[in-house]
């Protein structure tokens, strides 16, 4: 068996890859919640001074990228990969932040997965000698993934109690071999999980079965105690996704309450600020981790922490073509030294 | 600097990534083309038993992929990730795909450089010692590409004798560290380049810049001989796109025209079967290496060759935006032993 792989799904990252630094960028409604003093810079426009929502995106993932890079007092030029991706046809917001970084490009595809994804990948690419400097990072942008994913805004649709609201707003770490700061420890990639709900309002239903799936996994394969965490943190469930997979989990031997929290939850004050079920997007944990978590490990509030981002992988094609939606996890252990 | 790196944009493998099998699958077009006898699987309906093309994508790239790790003996179970992604908005055919073979998945997006991003990927995560076998491969479908970024195909719309012709096909490549068969050797990820082209339909042009900036790195770096390698395979760049690239390289020191092919000049007969300037789509790099090229190399008829598999990042919503068009190309190097 490979060297750094533990049980069936997990790797033991070996070579301390480092996260140096995390930026993050939020618009004006997250910039109005409860996490407003962790993020580096909150917009008060969300057009950030483009023509279109698309370019304001880009503009936001790119500024992520260019703050991680600043704060770690290192330049683009050493990076040797970028790793971007987000929820919009193609990924054009982080092919064309990648077009303005000029650092090589992996694009990937994780919907609201993609922090996650990235920073898995990320550490490997660190872990196995591959690079020295590694950005990864992701976007979303209410107003893009509504007219794409469901209605155009103009139209005023109400939304059901299940819904969740896209988080505006980019994150971005910055790995490293070896360095100060805290260490990836583990990674659990996710399957693909679809356990037959297909309404895209109730994302959160749709999500936890692969969060479910591949938290088990985690724990399963390293005999880990959820109680040793600070935190535990899923992507965008929101309240009811977290029910579920808090009460699951729980059903399978394993007892995350005391340290659970879910980054579209965190995001929002729920009833205040009228997100339903909570945040979503790949801005949500990709915000929530490179603000608020990031923060507290630099701090010692916080000394081994779990992210799981949770992506649902439907289209709008498939919706219209009455398909279900295929979903999937990735889990990142960070530690403290 | 990283151990494994060679000059600023090349990594070298050190830990034998073999390629123990691949496999392909094309539509009714490309099997009657003159790489025909190369291909597993030549179906001979383009809907392939779905009610929708984007279905019959998906199980394109599924029985590429099963196909692949039957023929190496091996067991879905034994795989440890699946890399895949393909054109179509949220890479349904893929993450479908994933959802049906329950291994372990990174969704990526390169467009039609996903072969090759999968490759560099998947021969990084062999090569680091974080998995035991990996999975990678691709897809793209005439009718869904035409749909999503052209016309309905019931217009009947001409097209410019620029344009190229999306290749109906799946690829798929199982690694392993350390096995009898083909090594990837190099592998140099692609930047984003963007030389200010908007035309949809000259996606060669678009594209040519992107594959001459990362074949020029590779032997900038290396100081590798053309003329040591069997074949330099571009993607999907089509006749124009090809001489470009070749004018190009020439005048900047490096002369390939004895080797060079492009995977969308290879894929059809050009003029019989009315295909303009080539093939192109995921499926076309994926199918003509894992058909034609993978077989040549086993049969020791090439014993050096470079697919420099190259994407075009655009999305309907840029070209409606007015956007140019963003391009990526990524090189892997597979000697024989």
């Amino acid at each position: 068996m490979a060297n750094k792989r533990v049980g069936k799904r997990t790797v033991k990252l070996q070579n301390n890859p480092t996260i140096i630094s995390a930026a993050s960028i939020v618009g004006p409604k997250e910039g109005d919640g409860p996490l407003k003093d962790y993020f580096d810079i909150i917009l008060d426009d969300d057009l950030y001074g483009e023509k279109s929502w698309e370019l304001a995106e880009s503009k936001m993932v790119q500024t992520a990228m260019q703050v991680a890079v600043k704060k770690a007092g290192k330049k683009l030029e050493e990076v040797n990969y970028l790793l971007g991706g987000d929820l919009i046809n193609q990924i054009l917001p982080a092919s064309f932040a990648a077009r303005e970084l000029g650092v090589p490009f992996f694009g990937i595809y994780g919907a609201c997965s993609t922090m996650a994804e990235g920073m898995c990948l990320n550490a490997m690419l660190i872990d196995g000698g591959f690079a020295d400097l590694v950005l990864s990072g992701t976007s979303s942008h209410y107003c893009t993934a509504e007219r794409q994913f469901r209605f155009p805004l103009e139209l005023g649709n109400q939304k059901p109690m299940t819904a969740q609201w896209t988080v505006t707003g980019a994150g971005s770490v910055l790995i490293a071999p070896n360095e100060k700061g805290p260490k990836i420890r583990y990674i659990t990639v996710g399957k693909v999980i679809d356990e037959g709900i297909d309404d895209g309002n109730n994302m959160g239903a749709a999500m936890a079965p692969a969060a479910i799936d591949t938290i088990y996994s985690y724990f399963n394969d390293t005999k880990d105690d959820p109680n040793s965490f600070d935190i535990i943190a899923t992507g965008d469930l929101g309240t009811l996704g977290k029910q579920i997979t808090e009460d699951f989990l729980k059903k399978k031997g394993i007892d995350i309450s005391n340290v659970y929290t879910d980054c579209g939850i965190e995001m929002f004050n729920l009833e205040e600020q009228d997100v339903h079920c909570g945040g979503s997007g790949c801005g949500c944990s990709a915000t929530v981790f490179a603000g608020y978590i990031y923060q507290k490990l630099l701090k010692k509030e916080f000394n081994k922490v779990m992210l799981v981002s949770t992506g649902a992988l439907l289209s709008p094609t498939s919706t219209l073509q009455k398909q279900t939606i295929p979903c999937i996890a990735h889990a990142v252990v960070i530690e403290n030294d």
